[in-house]
């Protein structure tokens, strides 16, 4: 089984003209192509943002996780979290806003923290057990936040869905059971950070 | 001159029933008459809540801090944040949304941070040396949150004005100078965690 | 049963006194007799530390968390963590420092964070729904840390026994059912910022 | 005039059978060539560690910093801080070790933090505007730790010093102009992150 973390293919002409995508530097021929990506993967660490897209209430409590149900590699159901990559010459607050808005749609309104500090930092390893997270293709770190979100998300690309759940049915066996490459723990983990582990 | 945290008479009568006011309970007979707490200040260090303040790009960056102008003891202009008690019986959230409202008023819509871990803690002591912070009053603690604000603010009570502020200003000597207690190191210390100290 | 934060009579003559304590003030006038901290903590929220003591391999990875063996007011067996009131006139870490002494011993040698921010703050009230933390006695609001230690922990007053166990035996439900007030889910709180959540 | 991240010759044969070195996978086919580095600087962001080394007293309250002298591109002396790329297969934990001993020597002692979270990320950039910190080589992101070190610090490589001092001297106006790239904000980001800006 591929476990991989969710790498969207960010540098397909389309993506940066889309409706209301963020000014990121557009026809770069900085950026890379699939199989020269696939090259520095072996190479070198990659730089990921991952978002848990949350629920608040009025005094900022997280009353709910969204959760992306999404297709891997050879076709299981998953769940997963909002993630992708940061590009060459793109902040990783842009990164951040182009992955949320890629994941839940450009209605979603997500408010990114005032703070440029994650909640953790995950280390993804082809190889298990030099961290609690693994990633067949690559050796990626990733920033993780969590972000509050006011609108509609509606999944675009390859996520099937969100679904919105409390942080007792989010670290439930079932759940926490269909996330990949260690993101239950994750997912706990972002959860311990505001203060809502079950 | 008497420096002291700004605490506001939060325990009067017309407080709780104002517009729009969170549901703190009320008529509590616990809370406290000004002599009680005037003599429990010299025995027991008092929990405060903090609050810087800002406004953000549409990516979470801090472009502007709200600093409040106010009379002091002696009828002294000075610039502080927003800032007041946490009471028996209330959650620091509640304590900072109340405090946020009687400073900037009920538009202000004030986003609290999901994380309850505060940017920094200033420690108050009314003798110096022991901290960056004084307060003639009262050795008090107090949790530091910097909070987004998206509505209009019109300050209440004793607070004259809000004046909003580019991060480079906020640093400059003239404002900082007119802070009491230690408080602008304390509104850099809240910048630097947001990535924006100049 | 009475659950409660551990809240050993700090104010006795012996304690100021011990082998290696930290200058706290002693023979202090404002400190509190045993009826009158009864009666304030039925009216303002009473600020405390907690520690989560821990042992760290050469790069900083938890490898162990100690957890207090200690009898509670009904002569029950509970798990705790290093816990105590901060007095007036003392820094928080001067605070943090007398608790671990009192609870791990002179020879615990603590390292204690450079940063003045806990890993998360909990919230005690008496009456349960509020947060996820109770405590029958008082409201408390606690600063809690992880605090590696390099020496040897031989637990002094009324903490029978400092038992060292990995993060998984830490998460186990036997465990964290000797845990009171809500400490559970703080101890995996206090992992998951450790980045050690099992 | 060139500003850079120090970036030192990690990948030569020399650095990993270095005296105590930590065990990063040493002989990597996946470790690259200056060619292949300089080629791939171009494309992707790439991930570095940088720490401030200090000094605590013994309730953990930064009393120095340690600011690295060194020679830059052009060989102008500028004062720097303990930085370095985060290699394929390797931890961040694993790479600010690395980095700590290059710099500080074998006998620095130094006690990495418990928490993975950074005090702050740096995002360097090739173009000025995007963010406080600039590297003309590359697109760097860095998380930046504050590293206690207990021992003795003898530069190796191409730091010529390490020099300790207050946080007073380290936010000085001369100080801080031999400091390039941006790194004297972040250096007072990181006092401010301890508590410690003056």
């Amino acid at each position: 089984m591929s476990v991989r973390t969710p790498d969207h293919p960010e540098w397909t002409p389309e993506e940066p003209q889309g409706p209301g995508s963020r000014p990121v530097p557009n026809a770069n021929p900085a950026w890379l192509s699939d199989l020269e990506l696939a090259e520095i993967r072996g190479r070198l660490p990659i730089l990921y943002v991952e978002a848990v897209p949350v629920r608040v209430d009025g005094v900022g409590v997280v009353t709910d996780v969204g959760v992306l149900l999404r297709a891997n590699q050879v076709g299981e159901i998953t769940r997963t979290l909002v993630s992708g990559r940061v590009m060459y010459g793109e902040t990783v607050r842009d990164a951040l806003f182009r992955h949320l808005e890629k994941d839940l749609g450009p209605m979603a309104f997500p408010l990114l923290p005032a703070s440029p500090v994650p909640v953790t930092v995950a280390e993804y390893f082809p190889m298990p057990g030099l961290s609690a997270y693994t990633d067949a293709r690559q050796h990626a770190v990733s920033l993780v936040f969590v972000v509050p979100v006011t609108g509609t998300c509606e999944p675009r690309q390859d996520a099937l869905e969100v679904t919105w759940m409390t942080p007792e049915e989010a670290v439930s066996p079932s759940v926490q059971a269909d996330m990949e490459g260690g993101r239950g723990a994750l997912l706990r983990t972002a959860l311990a950070a505001v203060g809502r582990l079950p």
